[in-house]
């Protein structure tokens, strides 16, 4: 095997992985999973790949596995040797970047976990609703949050980096772009830089079509 | 001021990074705080320094405010220029270490954000303890599959690293040591071992006092 290879699903978080190694410009297949939630097949398949049958999971030109977004934006950092992503050890930005990096990851995404199939957790069928109504109001708390510490034009001021990757996904789902322009306009103003990146343009187009 | 300070709670995640500050040998102080879940006003306090009333949060001598625990984790590894509880780029464990740190605190760590106090999520009385459960359970198969992937006599074999931190802690949380001595003897065996580092003593004894 000569490159990466990529398990995703069409504007799903892989859209994260797959913007960062088309930035990077290394040669990746993109190995379409189908809905998780509603395809016990899918998750028998990825589950050979990766246990936890997590989107995305990439492999790497070696063989390793790996999964979580985050821990794979620093790795392809290392691997590459660049830092146009991930501000460098030293750099003043590093601590910014990690401590909301990690966020995103820890406790925004997690909102998803659960409230995206309230079924999983909660049982008593009366209590999914608001269940999901609560998970999805204190991931809006979440990110008003985050809208008050992000620089402008990107997540970290005049320098580009995941982070702003992780934004133009992540603000296309719940509570969606309408949401965040109103309500964390900040966030909706680094979401829209970001689509309009030329070396993300075909990225962004396979995963939501116009 | 001269040195780091840590806002924390004996026995909750700050332990996690008191026990990197000491590993490191770094000059803090300690802030306790309060029970978050039971006291505004410990949460009134620490929102001035950290608006989300996160436990760990480490102010730096600089007065960076950071949250986050594996954020801090990465950070502290590039201030003191050590690799001794992370390795660094181009390490073999890098990738190992990055994808289960992410993991912890991405999929672990928020069960108990859910579960630890669900009427925060789940308004519906009678539905609370089913939520825990189902919430305990999905940890339970999460530390299941990590204790399928460690090795030994540390979490990446024969280096230490903060991954043994993180178990030494987690571990002594729901579901709690007795359970892990059965369901997940590897990670159990990994816990007690770092019980032992002298270089940790002093910190366990504060967290846990016997």
């Amino acid at each position: 095997m000569t490159g990466y290879k990529l398990y995703g699903r069409a504007g799903w978080g892989s859209a994260i992985v797959e913007a960062q190694l088309a930035w990077y410009g290394l040669p990746f297949t993109f190995e379409p999973v189908d809905d998780l939630f509603k395809s016990p097949d899918a998750r028998a398949r990825l589950e050979k790949v990766n246990p936890l049958a997590q989107v995305p999971t990439l492999v790497l030109p070696d063989g390793t596995v790996m999964s979580e977004s985050a821990a794979i934006t620093l790795l392809l950092a290392d691997i590459t040797g660049t830092d146009s992503l991930v501000p460098g050890p030293g750099a003043p930005e590093r601590a910014r970047f990690l401590r909301w990096l990690v966020f995103l990851v820890a406790n925004i995404y997690p909102t998803f976990t659960y409230a995206d199939d309230p079924a999983r957790f909660v049982s008593v069928n009366t209590a999914r609703d608001p269940f999901r109504a609560a998970t999805d109001a204190y991931a809006q708390r979440l990110w008003r949050q985050v809208n008050g510490e992000v620089g402008a034009p990107w997540f970290l001021g005049k320098r580009f980096s995941a982070l702003d990757i992780y934004l133009a996904v992540m603000t296309r789902w719940r509570p969606k772009r309408g949401w965040f322009e109103i309500e964390a306009p900040r966030l909706f103003a680094i979401a829209r830089h970001a689509d309009q990146r030329p070396e993300l343009a075909a990225v962004w187009q396979r995963n939501w079509p116009a």
